[in-house]
């Protein structure tokens, strides 16, 4: 990030008419636009977009949810029709959503708001092996490096992430009982909705695969044994969106995982992240906390697709406003 | 509140294309505006209003704040060119800002954003004796019942509330010591920004108005003896609304601690209300918890005028958006 532009940002919060320091997080979050943007005050960011990325996973053949895996596809129809919730926060907030097939099992058909990038379909069941191999895990990040050049050329100024796949809350548990080292039971959630028996044989499953993993296994390695596709996407989104000092607002758990490999890969594009929100599931908790995070919306939401995200989006703009539209308080002849 | 109508919001959230509950505490807010309206869905709120509320306090020659008096006027002129915080926020969510001097020392002068409602110039030294007469308590609760009935004829279809008043957190701090019992050391914080020395000057003082209070006083008394004109305000801001069915955003402490004396007086009232935020101030704290009321935003704000109510205005639209527009799971032929 770019100290000039931040520094700036403080000195002209310190001037604009209210008690120094007292917007809060949202002096924090102005602060970080300028040093993502390198200017002062920062680009007041129009239009935004949800990018959210769609896989399916093996490991639903052991039973860690009572959702069927042909939910993922029919929701990437719901998606396209914008009946979902992502649609309709996403609207509220003036943004668009994308969202790009990068591994649902059954055929998804292309049009614009619907990107066919499928890199397999589906990943193994991570609960036995390999959830896929080395080069599918790169080939998915570079699909997430592209969506965001896209987007970017297309002139989105903040860049939301979301995602979609029954099963990748689990998958989203290995990667941070990982990264942060915690044992399963204090990081693996219920997701959407599971009952006790279903909770302890996830949490068991999550611990059996990531015994698998050495402590200092390359994250790319990481990603392909235990991730999921829309995780691997979601990496290559954010490596993407900060080589071109773009913000992203990440969304819940599935966010904070794959931004937890960004943090083993690049942790400078990880500054270029709001925590859009933080949901219910015990991993998000860890993951925020180890990326130095602090959720900008917390309501309880535990729905994904990048619902939290887009009710941030306007946190995140807010903080832009203050900086463009205050007046100073020698603007307003008051004394400071 | 209406229970069928919040029923009837119940059943429909169950039917969305999402896990039963997780949209959180969003979920929430949409039953509630439909329990205030009587409708499911309820009327998607397109248009709203931040009501600001300026007076000045006696007690600030106690020397309470390190802000003059004469900023109170000041910051009212700002919010006329629209300056402050609050109208920067306000105008991202799509909302206006309405300044009504109910007290301010100084000449103000009216026109279509500041309206002249003045019932004294400001309230007398509370440490030393009644802030204001009963009678006067109740001319400022009837301009607030007032400025409700206007704003609700003019088509606001939400009602935000703010504050601006130099000294404006010690008469909360009495406010919410009386009505949760709490002793002031718990409930008395910094304010914009107070030195140690000075927080415990305010603290003892508190604690001194308090004490001349009955613990069974009329809620009236209460509020002249040691309340502001601006908090009298609000009670009314509060019972308008109410009575008209129309949803209000309650900003900071200020607002924490008139919705205490709505309470007191009108219990249901407080169901119409929205904690927009929770400031950093010790007794909002305390008057969440006694009026059983979330907080949708926690950003460590603790500036007033109504920025928490403005910030939280997107996301109460947004739940009411989620109930009308949201796809069902049969709309989708997605089984639940």
């Amino acid at each position: 990030l770019d100290a000039p532009a931040m520094e700036a940002a403080r000195r002209r919060q310190a001037e604009l008419t209210k008690p120094a320091g007292s917007l809060g997080v949202l002096e924090d979050a102005s602060v970080r636009l300028a040093g993502i943007h390198g200017t002062c005050p920062p680009p007041y960011p129009d239009e935004f977009v949800v990018a959210v990325f769609a896989a399916d996973h093996g490991v639903v053949a052991s039973g860690v949810t009572p959702w069927p895996q042909e939910v993922t596809g029919a929701m990437v129809e719901n998606f396209r029709r914008g009946g979902a919730a992502v649609n309709v926060l996403a609207a509220e907030a003036g943004g668009t959503v994308v969202v790009v097939d990068i591994g649902v099992v059954g055929d998804v058909d292309e049009d614009a708001v619907v990107w066919s990038r499928k890199v397999r379909r589906g990943t193994a069941d991570l609960a036995h092996g390999p959830a896929m191999s080395r080069t599918e895990a790169e080939q998915a990040i570079e699909v997430g490096i592209g969506v965001a050049a896209e987007l970017v050329d297309a002139g989105y100024g903040v860049i939301a992430t979301g995602d979609m796949g029954i099963g990748n809350t689990t998958a989203s548990a290995c990667l941070v009982a990982h990264f942060t080292g915690l044992p399963a039971e204090e990081v693996t959630g219920p997701g959407t909705g599971v009952d006790d028996a279903t909770l302890k044989h996830k949490t068991d499953l999550v611990a059996g695969a990531v015994g698998r993993l050495a402590e200092d296994a390359d994250p790319i390695d990481v990603l392909a044994e235990v991730g999921g596709l829309e995780h691997a996407g979601l990496v290559g989104l954010v490596l993407g969106a900060a080589s071109r000092r773009v913000p992203v607002v990440l969304d819940g758990v599935i966010a904070g995982a794959a931004a937890l490999v960004v943090r083993a890969l690049a942790p400078d594009a990880v500054d270029h992240c709001f925590a859009g929100h933080r949901s219910t599931e015990p991993g998000h908790h860890a993951a925020l906390a180890l990326l130095g995070l602090r959720p900008l919306v917390e309501l309880d939401l535990r729905l994904g697709e990048g619902t939290g995200a887009a009710l941030a989006f306007p946190l995140v703009r807010a903080s832009a406003a203050v900086l463009r539209d205050m007046a100073t308080f020698d603007d307003a002849g008051i004394g400071s």
